[in-house]
C-alpha cells in the first residue's frame, strides 16, 4: 500500500499516522520524500488495512493499493486452478460444465421432461428456479419450496445435479439437498447471506452484480471463502451499461481477467447476458472460446408459453446444436 | 399497452394471443393494421400484464408500456403528495427533513455526543449504521444489536427520532422502537425484504440501488405498499458510472422526475453520493434548491477516526452552517 | 411509428398534428381509441421523421418507432451480407479479414519490418497510426504525412492493402492511396468529415464511439451511405462502462445483434477493447467464434518500446499463433 | 508518480528504466524496496511523463500518477479563479452568465424576436446554433453560413454577444465576428480543431463529452491552453449511464469537483442534461446553488415548432422567471 502525504503535512499527526501503521497494523514504512509530497510505502501484509479509514484521515492525499484486499481467491497465493466436484462433476481446471433448465420450475412434468432433454442433449447439470427475484410484485414469484421438490424429482428421474437460485437466508434449509446453491446478482452483495453461505459444506454459484466490479466480485466470494467454504464458481452475466439492445452487456473479458487474478471456476450466462434467445448460441461459442469454464443457459420446451423469460429461452433441439458446438470450439481452443 | 405484431404473423397464434388477451386478461384491443405491421392497443388496467410474456410470443416484434407498471406508488392515481409523519416530524409535501448522523454507531457517548450536536445544530432525525454492509469481510460490520440500543439511548438524550438500516430479514425483531427502517442501496432489489416491510407499520427509507432505474425504484417501492404499507420516503444516493472523481454520480435530475411519477417524498444523500466531505455543501445546496424534501448526511465528531467512512464524514460545525443555508435557500426557493 | 396522444389533447392541436402527417409526411394515420389515451400508428415510409419534432409536441405522451431510422445500413432492404473488396482481400459473407500492424507508424524500417512480419503470420491488411488522437497534448502525436508514405512503402514491399485513421476532413487529399480510411472511435459522431467520406469511393472502417448505441453507430454508417459510399466496414472496439480492469468493455453481444440489423461486415478490435496484450488472446477467439468478420490488432516488434499503446501490443510471434488459432476456429465455427 | 515493479523485475531492464528517468526525463528516484515490490517515486515535474509508455514496460506491475497531467488548467499552478470576458460581460469568479436561445436558427425574424426576448428576460449572451450535429443524415442540420449572419444581425439589434457551435476547423473562418465558440460534447476530444481553437483569441465554450470523465475534459481544456488561449469555458451538459428518464444524466457534483481542480469556470445545460422543458427549472436552481458560473438553456418563443430539440426549449416566459430564480438563489448562497 502506498500512501501519498498531502503537502506541508502536520507533523504530529504524521507521527501519529507511522505510529498506528507500525504499532497497531504491524507494517515497515519506506519513505520517500519528494518536492511536493512525502510518500509512504507500506511494507508487510496489507490486506486487512481499511483504504477507507486511511483515506479520510487530513494529512493524506490519496492512497494506492499494491496488494489486492482478497486473500482466499487470489490466484497468487493459490497457483493452481481450483476444480470444484458436484458429484461426478467437475467445474474448473480444464473440466467445463454444461448446466441447462428452465427460468423457473413450472409442474414437475415440465422440469423433468426439460431434465430428460437436456440431458440428452449433453447437460450435466439441470437449473431451475424456484424463488424468482422479479421486478415486479405482482408477477409470477415462483413456486418456493415446491419446486425444489420439484426439482429434486427431476434430479431422481435423470441422475443431473441440480443449482437453483436462494433469495433469503432463512429458507437455507430448504436447500439441504440441493447441489450446488446460486446467489442471484442482486444478492451479490448480500453480505450477510454470504456469511452463512461461507459456514456450509456445499459449492456456490456466485453470479455478478449488473454494476458491480470484478474486484467487487472477488470480494464476495472471498466473504464466502472466509468462512471456511472454498468451492465457490463465479459467473460472468452481464452488466448493465448504456446499450439497449441486449438486456445486458456481457463482459466477455471477464473471463481472462479472472483466470488471471483467481483460480476459481468462472461460466458464462448467455442468456441474461443477452435477453434475446436468438443471441444465445453466438455468445456462447464466444465465452466458450475465451476459456470459460463452463455456461449456463436457460432451455425451456415451450419457450412461448415460459411462465418467464421466455423471449431468452432456447428449446432443447437448439441446445443439443449448441452443445455439440462448445465441444468442438473447446476442442480446438485446448489444442491450440 | 401496445404489441406491435411481426409481418406476416401466424393467424393460429394471432387469434390465440387475442383470446388470451381478451378472455384471460379481461382487455379489449384495438387493431391498426400497417402495410407491414399489425399493431394491437391493448385498453384497460394493463399494469399487472407481465411485459416479458408478451415479449416472448414468437409473432411479437416489439411491446411499448403506455401505463406504468406502478399503482400505488404512482402519481396518476395520486395526486397529492404524500406526507409521512415520524414522530413530530414531518416529510414530504412542503415538509423538509435534515437526518444527520454517523457512519457507524460506535459507542454510546459518541452518538450521543453526535445526536446532541446535530440537534443543536439543526438536525430532526439522526442517523446511524449498527448494520453496516461492507465490501471486505475483514472490515468493520458494526455493533449489530448493541448498535440500535446505543441509537435508542441518543433518541431518549435528545428526543430525534431515529433511522437505521436493516441488512437481513431475520434482524427485523430488532428494529421494533427503530422509528424509520431503511433499506440499503444493495438491498433495493432484495424483494423479500420489501415484501415483508410492506406488512408492517413504519416508515421505510428506500435508497436506490447503484445501477436501478427511477422506474425499477418505483417498482420497488410498490413492492412494500402493495403489502399495506404506504409509508415510502425514497432517497437518491448516487448511481454507477464511468465518473471516478466522485464516489458515485448524483442524479440530480431525479428529484423533478420523481416529483412528476409518483407522490412519495424524495431525499438526497450527499455523503455517499460524492464520497467526499469537501463536495457536501454544494451538492447539499444543490437537491435543497432542486425541491428534495430532505436530506441524510454523515456527521461525525471526529472524522478522522472515525471507524467507517470518514473521508465523506462532515462536522457538527458545518452540518451546523449547511442546515442554515438549506433553509435560507428553502425560503427563497418555495417564494418563487 | 406510434404516437401516444396524452388524455384530454387539444382537439385544435390534433387536427393540426393530423394534417401535418397526411399532407406534410404523405403518411396514413390508423386510430386506437382507449380509456385514457388515443394511439395513432402511422403507416408508410416514417424513416425520416423527425421523431424528437413529434415528441416535441404539447399533445403527444410518447413516440415510438416500429421502423428503423436508418435505410441504406438495414438489412430488411437489403437481405444479403455486403462483401467489401479492398484490392485482392474481401470482407464479409464469409471472407474474413486479419488486420495487424503497429498503433503508430515509427519509422521505415519498423512498419516495413512489421508488416513483413505480419505477412508471414497470416495478416491480409496492414494498420498503422499516421494521425494519432492522444488526450494529452504534450504526447506523441504521430508522424502525419510521413507516416502515411511509410505506410506506402510498406504496402510497396509486402502488397498488403493499409488502412489508417484520418482525423480531420482537411488531411483527406493524403489519403488517395491509402486502401481503407479508418474513422476513429472519437469520431464515430463527426458528421461533416462522415458526410464528406459519403461522397469518395474508397472502404471506411468506422468505428463504434465509446458511449454509443448499436442504433447510433448504424446512423453513422447510414451518413456515409446516404452520399453514396456503400462500403462501410463496422468495428467494434469497446464501451466505455463503470468497469477499470480492461480498457473498455467489449461489447461481444454486438457482432449477433448487428448481424441481424444490417448487411454490413463488423470486424473487432481486441486491442483497445481490452488494453492490455496479455487478454487480446482470449478476446480474440471469443470475437472469432462469435462470428466476427475480421480483427484489427495492435502488433510491434518491440512492444516495450512502442511509441504508444505498447501495453496493449502483441509481437509478430504472438499474432502468428493468433492466426493460427483465428483459422482454426472458424474452420470449426462454419461448420456447425 | 510512483511506479510498482514486479517481484523479481529483470535487474537490466530495472537498469535501463533508471537511466530513462534520470538521464531523459531529469527526474529523481526514490526508492521504497517492499518484500514483494519494489516501488519508485519520481520527483521533479511528471505532468508530461506518458504514463502508457511507462505501463508498457514488461518489468512493471502499475504506475500511479501523483501530479496531475494538466498543468495550465490546473488550479494549483494558478490558485484564483479564471474571470473570462466577453464584451462587457464577465464569467468566473463570482460572475454569472445567461446564455439563451434557440437550440437552431431559423429565420431573421425567430433569432431576433428570441434575442429580444430573453434580453428583456435577463439573458447577458446569446446562443443559437447555425450549424447542427445530428443523428439522422436526414435530419435539418442547420442553416450553416447563414445563421451566423442571422446571429450577428440579432447581436446588432440587441448587443447580446453570441456563441455558436463549430462543428468543423474548415469553417472557422465563418466564426471571425463570433464572439464565443462553442466546441459541442461529440467534439471535445476533436483534438485537432482544440489545437486550432489554441492558437486564436477568442473565448472558446468547452462542453464535456458524453462519455469523458472530469480528467479528460481538463486534458481537452489544456490543448487549447497549451497553445496559447487561456480564455476557456467549461460546460457541463449531461453523461450517458444507464438511466433513460433522462436524455442523459447531470453530473451535478462536477461543479465543486472543477472548482477545486482547475480556476476556469464552469457553467452548466439544462436542456441537453435533461432532454425536457419540464425538469429545467429544478435542474438550473440546483446548479446556481451548486456554485455553477452560469448556464445555457434553450430558449424558444414556440418550442412546438421548434426546427430541433423543442422538447427541451424553455419559453421565454418560463426564462423570465428562471432569471430571477437564479438571482435569488445566488443572492443567497453567495452570502452563506
Amino acid at each position: 500500500m502506498i500512501i501519498v502525504l498531502k503537502p506541508n503535512a502536520d507533523e504530529k499527526k504524521f507521527q501519529k499516522l507511522q505510529s498506528w501503521i507500525k504499532d497497531d497494523l504491524g507494517l515497515d514504512i519506506h519513505f520517500s520524500h519528494g518536492e511536493k509530497s512525502t510518500i509512504l510505502g507500506l511494507v508487510g501484509d496489507t490486506s486487512k488495512v481499511d483504504i477507507d479509514a486511511v483515506s479520510a484521515l487530513d494529512i493524506v492525499e490519496s492512497v494506492k493499493r499494491i496488494q489486492e484486499p482478497y486473500k482466499a481467491a487470489n490466484r497468487k497465493f493459490h497457483p493452481l486452478d481450483s476444480v470444484i466436484s458436484v458429484g461426478d462433476v467437475k467445474i474448473g481446471g480444464g473440466n467445463f460444465v454444461k448446466i441447462a433448465g428452465p427460468c423457473s420450475v413450472e409442474t414437475i412434468d415440465q422440469i423433468t421432461g426439460i431434465a430428460r432433454a437436456v440431458k440428452a442433449a449433453g447437460a450435466n447439470m439441470l437449473r431451475g428456479g424456484a424463488f424468482k427475484p422479479r421486478t415486479s410484485p405482482y408477477a409470477f414469484q415462483g413456486l418456493g419450496k415446491t419446486g425444489i421438490e420439484y426439482l429434486l424429482e427431476a434430479k431422481k428421474a435423470t441422475g443431473l445435479p441440480i443449482v437453483t437460485e436462494i433469495m433469503e437466508l432463512t429458507d437455507l434449509d430448504m436447500f439441504n439437498d440441493v447441489d450446488v446453491i446460486q446467489v442471484g446478482a442482486r444478492n451479490m452483495q448480500n453480505f450477510r447471506l454470504l456469511k452463512e453461505l461461507g459456514t456450509i459444506d456445499k459449492p456456490i454459484l456466485l453470479k455478478r452484480g449488473l454494476a458491480n466490479t470484478v474486484a467487487e466480485l472477488l470480494m464476495s466470494a472471498e466473504y464466502i471463502m472466509a468462512g471456511g467454504n472454498e468451492k465457490v464458481i463465479l459467473c460472468e452475466r452481464g452488466i448493465r451499461t448504456f446499450e439497449t439492445a441486449t438486456r445486458n452487456t456481457l463482459d466477455i473479458s471477464v473471463i481472462p481477467v479472472l483466470k488471471e487474478k483467481t483460480h476459481l471456476p468462472i461460466i458464462v450466462d448467455p442468456s441474461h447476458s443477452t435477453g434475446f434467445s436468438k443471441y444465445v448460441k453466438d455468445v456462447t461459442y464466444a465465452a466458450t472460446a475465451a476459456g470459460a469454464d463452463g455456461i449456463i443457459v436457460e432451455v425451456h420446451n415451450d419457450p412461448e408459453n415460459a411462465w418467464c423469460d421466455g423471449q431468452q429461452s432456447i428449446t432443447p433441439e437448439a441446445f443439443a446444436k449448441l452443445s455439440t458446438g462448445m465441444d468442438k470450439i473447446r476442442e480446438v481452443v485446448s489444442a491450440l
